[in-house]
């Protein structure tokens, strides 16, 4: 064969060129990647997986709706056209701050500039709720929580003991958040119209799924018009929605909620998150949600050529709250990044302080029911579901993505039906 | 809730209606469950997974052009219409002649008819090659599949050992049939052209991807020009193809091959299966495949009113040979045995002997290329190509899978690129 050079990969010739070492391949990865472009400079992006995740329609995996690859491209794919970056497929394990490396497993990458965009996952407060109540961040978590969905429908249909088919069919969502609230949605209307017709002994729309909501109301940062809205279009689907609902245990058999027991074999988590250990590998503070705090132009105090974005960063607005762990905000910091490490290298000068333009906020109920809050104005039901799957198809990446995605919904739309409703990951 | 009727479901009220039980939801079973509709039976059908799978198109799934849910469809979905049949999810694990009942895992369903479609998985002649030699039978396997061929090439990419990225570029198939010959094509055509740009450190074209077959030619059972025709056809897409080269062992690091070893991280199995353990059940003699010997008729002999078809079944045609495994032959024996119970419970005459109309043979090498065997014509090239995928989408199951299926061929005829190339399954 052809054979390639025979070195080391990570000991690429040196160029003499800056090196700039992306961690994490989300929205804010790549947009400082893609920004990097033009400069000259040699770009290396490393995740843990192949594909770059659209994590907004995640949800849609989880309940049948879309398949993983409809909603993930590889990462490779997506840059191989500019030259100047390398993708590395690999488990960030530290970063050595005095050496100016990143450390994998068996593997160290040399960084002149550093970028952590490293995500964030599912976080239980400190309780052991993990096995009980999984949450929804990876494609695996995803085909996981459908095939657990599914399962409860199918076992359902098999017993015999009606106080166990009760607990099967019903389906608890912790945490009332735009992912809570889309679960519950998309759970409702896959129970009561695309398996309705499908069993013998039970009847799928009789399933019970109920929202739990620790605060006031749903959909926390959303004008309450919004979130009364939310609230009145998933009672329309047949949701218990509870708020002022503190979990207080969750077991195999179900949620104990302000002192009552809610028999379920089915809890999914979308309560909280925490970022990944970015704090740790810096040995430094981390905020109670594990992100960095980093200063105006998202570097990290302290540390030389280092940023932190998306939701490994904690950043402060003009009136000092925090940013939300959104992708229009990592994408918008990713940018950011990019362009001030490319003027640094240039020796040009740069904004020093990183500003989010609001891109307004979205969240959809089911069929025919969203909210949409650009701040400015406020839109709810058809029009404004009609928007929020405008602006997914938009951002999704991908021509043959958007297309795919977008027959599916047609699909789903015309017929009812839910089109990936396996089983998989384990024989069984 | 509306509480379904509180009974266990294995003790449905007896309607005095007859029982047929089908196991296995694959073209046989789903063919002998749909035959029986206009019948006054009670159908139950069992299978492992609660989809029906496409296995014609699964290599697809394997080499990343189609996702799993494109070829699966809900078992459910696909009967929910037919109100005389019930599904089953659940694992055969005996079958109780004497009680005439089915045995499942802490359930037993009564049957007055039995019909015995349980497929086939891959066998390895008592050899212990499974670990380092896939085979590809179900979702799960095609998925894992796919993951081995994408993670070949990231290590090769990230490895600074020649010898090793040497082995780690080594694709090896073993079986020269459809399934290795459809495989070796699909890898080759990733590796040249989804793949091409998408590394810094390899270049993927350089691969190499062997086919290993132990006969004189590929293709055993197609016509000698048709099985010289897709060795050509490989052998253009530059897969070196071995016949009379018999497999001696197969480790972790590669194959040995008439005394040569082969260094590789990636084999693939595609030379032999064996039936489900249908005999073991019956505790009758099988084949050295593990298939049964049926009747004429497709009765188990010495068994009443037990049925066996499809892979599961040894079938002589009137030369004495067995019918091969392949869906055309499963669809019209289970059609065959649907009727034939139909019949005997409506007390009506019925042809007591099945015959196999051969729907003709295909296989596709790759892009334009294919070979079509219908017994009185033979077709090679674009035209068998074009047939083998019209005929391919003809039989999809759903017409949501023929339209998304149609679009992802369509996609990647027109960018060469493949659409479903995730790494999932583990976090790595």
């Amino acid at each position: 064969m052809a054979a390639p050079a025979d070195r080391p990969a990570n000991e690429r010739p040196d160029d003499g060129l800056p090196r700039v070492v992306v961690v994490g391949a989300g929205f804010g990865g790549l947009a400082a990647a893609k920004a990097l472009r033009p400069s000259p400079v040699r770009v290396t992006v490393i995740d843990r997986h192949n594909y770059h995740l659209f994590q907004p329609l995640l949800y849609q995996v989880a309940t049948a709706g879309l398949s993983p690859a409809d909603i993930a491209a590889p990462i490779r794919s997506i840059l191989s056209k500019q030259r100047n970056v390398e993708v590395v497929l690999g488990t960030v394990i530290g970063i050595d701050t005095t050496a100016r490396e990143v450390v994998l497993a068996g593997r160290r990458i040399a960084y002149d500039y550093l970028v952590v965009a490293a995500g964030a996952r599912h976080a239980y407060f400190g309780r052991d709720w993990e096995t009980h109540a999984p949450g929804l961040k990876t494609i695996d978590d995803a085909t996981a929580i459908r095939a657990r969905i599914l399962l409860a429908f199918e076992r359902a249909e098999s017993t015999g003991d009606p106080a166990l088919r009760r607990q099967l069919l019903t389906f608890v969502l912790v945490g009332g958040g735009p992912t809570g609230v889309e679960m519950a949605g998309a759970i409702a209307e896959l129970a009561k119209r695309a398996l309705a017709k499908d069993f013998r002994n039970i009847d799928p729309r009789a399933a019970r799924i109920i929202l739990l909501e620790g605060a006031a109301g749903l959909l926390a940062g959303f004008p309450q018009t919004l979130s009364d809205y939310a609230r009145r279009a998933l009672e329309r689907l047949g949701v218990e929605v509870r708020t002022e609902a503190m979990v207080e245990a969750i077991d195999r058999d179900g949620v104990v909620v302000a002192g009552e027991r809610i028999g379920t074999r089915t809890v999914i988590w979308a309560a909280g998150v925490k970022a990944s250990p970015a704090a740790d590998w810096f040995a430094i503070a981390a905020d109670p949600y594990g992100r960095v705090k980093v200063a105006g132009d998202l570097s990290i105090p302290g540390l030389n050529d280092v940023f932190a974005i998306g939701d490994t960063a904690l950043f402060l607005d003009d009136g000092g709250r925090p940013l939300p762990g959104l992708a229009p905000v990592a994408k918008q910091q990713g940018a950011f990044v990019g362009k001030l490490i490319g003027a640094k290298v240039a020796g040009k000068p740069h904004d020093r302080t990183f500003r989010y333009l609001s891109a307004g906020k979205l969240a959809t109920i089911g069929r025919s029911a969203a909210v949409v809050d650009f701040g400015f104005v406020r839109i709810k039901g058809l029009l404004a579901w009609i928007l929020w799957g405008a602006a997914h198809i938009y951002f999704l990446i991908g021509f043959r993505n958007k297309l795919v995605v977008m027959l599916n919904w047609l699909w789903a739309y015309i017929t009812f039906q839910q089109g990936t409703r396996l089983i998989t990951g384990s024989e069984n």
